[in-house]
Parts: structure tokens; sequence; C-alpha cells
């Protein structure tokens, strides 16, 4: 079905468009009053992300709410290590929890991979496939999985940490064990992402949440070969990849077969680009605190980073949207890039 | 006095050694067995920062144990919000938490400042006096305090946090206000070091532990320019700035009136120099991780570490060393360290 809006996919693919496309990690969530209203009818957050027509719902809430040019599937990157035999838990106010975690060559051996685990997401298929039809061609969907070292240090850790000290600590002392993991958890991605691509998603994005605790050495090893496979893996359509941390390795991201590359707020787009060089269409990156200014001031600080990167440039956050965020401040986001035009166009 | 090994000053001051010096950060603490027994007798951590001879023990303990060329003094950067008037609790495996936090003017206002707040310090001061005497002009004696953009999170979160969203939304929607508490940390931590000083430190040290949570543009704004008005005002001893997470920094750093930098383990040495210029000793950068290998690979990774580097270099992590780290690999480390001989010496 041909999109009525294709800016994302004209971007990403590196054609010449007349403004940036612009979307928000994070832009199905707490920040939409309609989003508080469903989860506070349900049981938890898993009931949102386990249940198709409500996944789809959620996604859809930031289209119409925001006019964003891009949805991004509702879901939660721990799905992969569920599906593959480690479930996970989503404590209120805390966070993700494994009640049981990898420890030896015995827990990544029983672990299932590739299609297998790809296979027990149907419910993340069916979602997809329902967003389409509330979507009706009005907007690209984008799919996505965590990468593979930031599923490891969940699956390790069993929760959120300030420095993954114990998943950390498995790459030094059981490397060749961690490449077995990361192996599987590579094979698992790409069936997951095919499955989604044919269920839907015109994008695909690979989130490395927790790339900036490694040491450039350790990312080089443990990381960026396990990303260069999923990309080399994923042809049908464009694929981003968004490293929160790593701005070390982007010269390494410029090299891969990927075509969006995310930056973070910490990283100056005129350096980004200079690291990833020409090839690649970058993305981000304001700071999400700059959405806590009054509407004014966020289509000021917009227009000024709309104009550091220039062009070849999807608009978003540097991190995804942070819950507390006023609406009308997103919505000035928003605007501001829509409002902005490229002076060759 | 004259210092039996002065090794750690002749560096930092950029002469010519025959190796690098060593000490590591948080080297006091639960790392030795020693200092968790003493700890174990205690009613918290704060009885611990504020009862002048335990803290002088506990900041010898890693002198006698490891034989490090630097002892740092035991204390706590939430040391200085509390002398102007903003008490902190440390909470066991939570860690600090501020039950008031600063809202408004007013709160700022009634806050104390520069020798007012310093002077409050007493029984960091008698520690410092006491550990020389217990030092007895073996190694030199580290001082420290938090950058006032580390402390001013703190004292805005109220607590650590991820995104630490509440102390940043307040520089977006507070400049003036957040100006003048960095003002009046700058201050307070100027008196402070001096103070310092007088009573033995030989060196001091500025962590801005939240550096990197800011946006290079924030960071030149509201972290920098303070640190560069302490640099500027502390003429009696080197210093030295260590700002975790601030690689966007390091050319700001290399042009202040500081003697070393400090690197996290995020950033390849060679690049490290890069940035900052040939002008500064850079201090780093381990991966606090690598010590949790065996010994003899943490001999290994420490001697390709000193490699990196080359010269003009104080040994030691990228970071804190972790709590639950082997005795016998942070051994290895500083013996290795010491084993090493730069080649023109």
């Amino acid at each position: 079905m041909a999109l009525k809006n294709d800016l994302l996919l004209r971007t990403a693919k590196g054609e010449s468009v007349e403004r940036p496309p612009v979307w928000l990690m994070r832009q199905a969530g707490r920040i939409l009053p309609q989003y508080r209203a469903l989860r506070a009818s349900l049981s938890g957050f898993k009931e949102l992300v386990e249940t198709p027509h409500l996944a789809a719902e959620v996604t859809v809430q930031p289209v119409d709410e925001l006019g964003v040019d891009a949805a991004i599937i509702f879901s939660d990157i721990l799905v992969i290590p569920e599906a593959m035999g480690l479930p996970y838990e989503m404590v209120e106010k805390r966070g993700p929890l494994f009640p049981e975690t990898i420890k030896s060559g015995a827990d990544i051996k029983r672990l299932l991979s590739g299609a297998d685990a790809a296979n027990e997401l149907g419910y993340v298929y069916d979602a997809l496939q329902e967003t389409t039809k509330l979507l009706d061609g009005r907007i690209p969907l984008i799919g996505f999985s965590g990468a593979p070292w930031t599923l490891f240090a969940y699956m390790l850790e069993g929760s959120g940490s300030k420095t993954f000290s114990k998943a950390k600590r498995f790459l030094y002392i059981e490397e060749k064990l961690a490449h077995q993991l990361l192996e599987k958890l590579t094979e698992t991605i790409i069936a997951y992402l095919k499955e989604k691509i044919k269920n839907g998603a015109d994008l695909v994005q690979i989130f490395d949440s927790w790339a900036g605790i490694l040491s450039p050495a350790s990312y080089k090893r443990f990381s960026a070969p396990y990303i260069k496979a999923i990309c080399e893996a994923i042809d049908e359509v464009p694929i981003t990849v968004f490293a929160k941390g790593a701005w070390f390795a982007l010269e390494e991201f410029g090299k891969m077969d990927c075509n969006v590359i995310g930056l973070d707020w910490t990283i100056v787009p005129s350096e980004g680009r200079q690291r990833v060089g020409t090839d690649k269409v970058l993305q981000g990156n304001l700071d999400p605190c700059a959405l806590y200014s009054a509407p004014e001031k966020v289509a000021q600080l917009t227009e000024q980073m709309l104009n550091t990167f220039g062009g070849r440039h999807i608009a978003n956050l540097g991190h995804g949207v942070y819950p507390d965020t006023p609406l009308d401040s997103v919505k000035a986001f928003v605007h501001a890039v829509q409002a902005h035009r490229y002076k060759n166009n």
C-alpha cells in the first residue's frame, strides 16, 4: 500500500526531501493523557504489550494527538529474552526485573533461539497487523529490537543497574559463553525483525541502550559485530542503529550496512556527522529535558538543532521522551520541525 | 615535611618520572576486609565520615594493604550541601537521599556559602590532620570536592537518578536561579578546598560525577565555567578535574588552569590526549570491571593501558573501584603499574 506520508522512508533512503521527518522515541506512552487513562484500566504494563488490539491502539495515539511522521509499535525490548525462555516482570516505578538470570553455560544452552524463539512472539506480529489497519497508510510504522549486548546486559544483571557490573564481569571471565549468548540473541533478533517486517514494519530500529557502559575495546568485541550482523541480514527495509552513549563507536556504525544512525543528546551534530561520515542519515538529538521549557523556547531550541544538522536528518530527541514532559512542549517540538523547510528545496 | 614517595606530585607537576604513580578512586572502602569490619561496628556511613580518627584510619587502610602511591581522604561529596544547610542521609543499598530539596529562590537564598559554609566542616579538616599524622610523610594525601553541577544535581533531585530530569529541568526553566545556586556552590567549594589544603591535602581533585547527563551546550553553560573558576582560585597545590561522561568537554578542560585531567573508561587514551592537548597530565582509565578478571589477566590489561597512555600519566581506574572487586586483582593492578618503567628513564 502506498503511504500518504512517506517522508521518513524517503529520508532514510537518502533521498532529497523538503523538511526532516519527526517522531519521538517513547511517543506512545505516559506523555499522552489517553495512554495514562488506558493504562490505569489495566492490570499492568505487560497486559498492554501482550494484547494486540491494545498495543495497536496505544501505537496510534501519538499519531492522532501529535501528528508525527512515523508510528513505532508499542512493545518492550525484553520480549526477546522472554521468548528465549527467560521471563521478565515490569515492576511499577522500579522497572524491569528478571526473577531468573543467566549464570552458566547450561542456562545459555537451555534458551530457545532464532525462529524457534521468534515464533513465540505472535502477539507482537498481531499488534503490527492491527496497527497497520488503524494507520490505513497514513504514515510508516517502525519496528524495533534491543541490541544483543543490551538484552544480554539485562539477562545477566536481572534488572537495570548503574554499572551493569555483573553483566560486564561475565564478559571478562566467561568470554566464550558470552559470545554463545550474543550469537543466540543475534539469531533471534534477526528472525524477529524479519517477522516484524512481514507483518507491517516499514523501517526497523536497533536500540543499544546500554552501549555507553562498555569500554570502546569491549564494545568492539561484544556489541558492534553483532549489530553489524543484524544490519547485514536485514535488507527488506531501512534500518536504524541507536546506541546510547556509544559516541566512540560512531565511525564503526558509519561503515555498517545500515541507513540511519541515531545520536544521543551528548553528541554535537557536527561532530556526529564527522565521525559517521557522509554516507548515512542521522537521527536525533535534542536533550529530552529541553522539552520542559515553555513551547516558544522549545521551538527555538528545535530550530537551532535543525540548523546544526543541516540535511540528511530525522528529527527526534536524543533519548526517549520523559514521562512528565508537558504535552504542549512536545507539540511545539513536532510543529517546529514540520514548519522547517530546507533551503535547497 | 618532605615526602618519602612524592611520585604523584612530581607527575602532576609535569616532571619527568621513572614510572606512573597509581591509586584507585574509592580505594578506601568496601574492597578492603578491614574497612568492612570497621564499618560493621558502626551505626552508619555518616558516623565514619564525621568521626575524624575513624575517617583517618579508613583513609590509611589501602595505603597499608595495597601500597598505593597516594591516599585520598575518606569523605563524601555531599558534606558540602549539608554544610550549606541541606542535610543528606545515606540509605543502605540505595545511596544518598536529601529529605528536603531545592525548589525555589527562597530555598537558595537561605543556604550558607563560602567560608560560612566551609567552616561547618571542621570534622573533615580534623580528619585530614589525623591522616597526615598516620601517613607520616610516606605518600601524598589527596583532598576532593564534588563539582558545582554534580552537587546541584543532588540538591535538586534529592537522590541519584538515571536522568536527573528534575535538576536538568531547573536549568531550562529557572536559568537565573540555577546560576545563583551554582555560584554559591562554587564559593563554598573554593573555601572548602583551601581549608583542606591548609590541613594537609597535597593535591585536590574535583569530581563532576554527573557531567555526562548534560548536553554539551548545557555543560558549557552550567558546569565548565564553575570548574574553571575553582581551578583559577586554587594555586596552592596541583588540581585534577575528573568529569565522568564529559568526553565532549575535554578540549575545554585542556585550556583550564588545572594540572591533571581524569578520563573515564569510555575514552581511548590516545583520543583523550588529542582532545586535551599536550599541556596536561592524564589520569585513568582502566574499565573497573577489568578487575573482575584473574590477577594475571589484570596485569596484562593494565600493561596494555600503560602503553597506550605512554607518559604524563597517573594510573587509576576510569571510575571508582566497585565494592565487590576481588582484592587480589586490585593488588595485581597496583603491582603491574609499580613494575612498569618508562623507556626514557
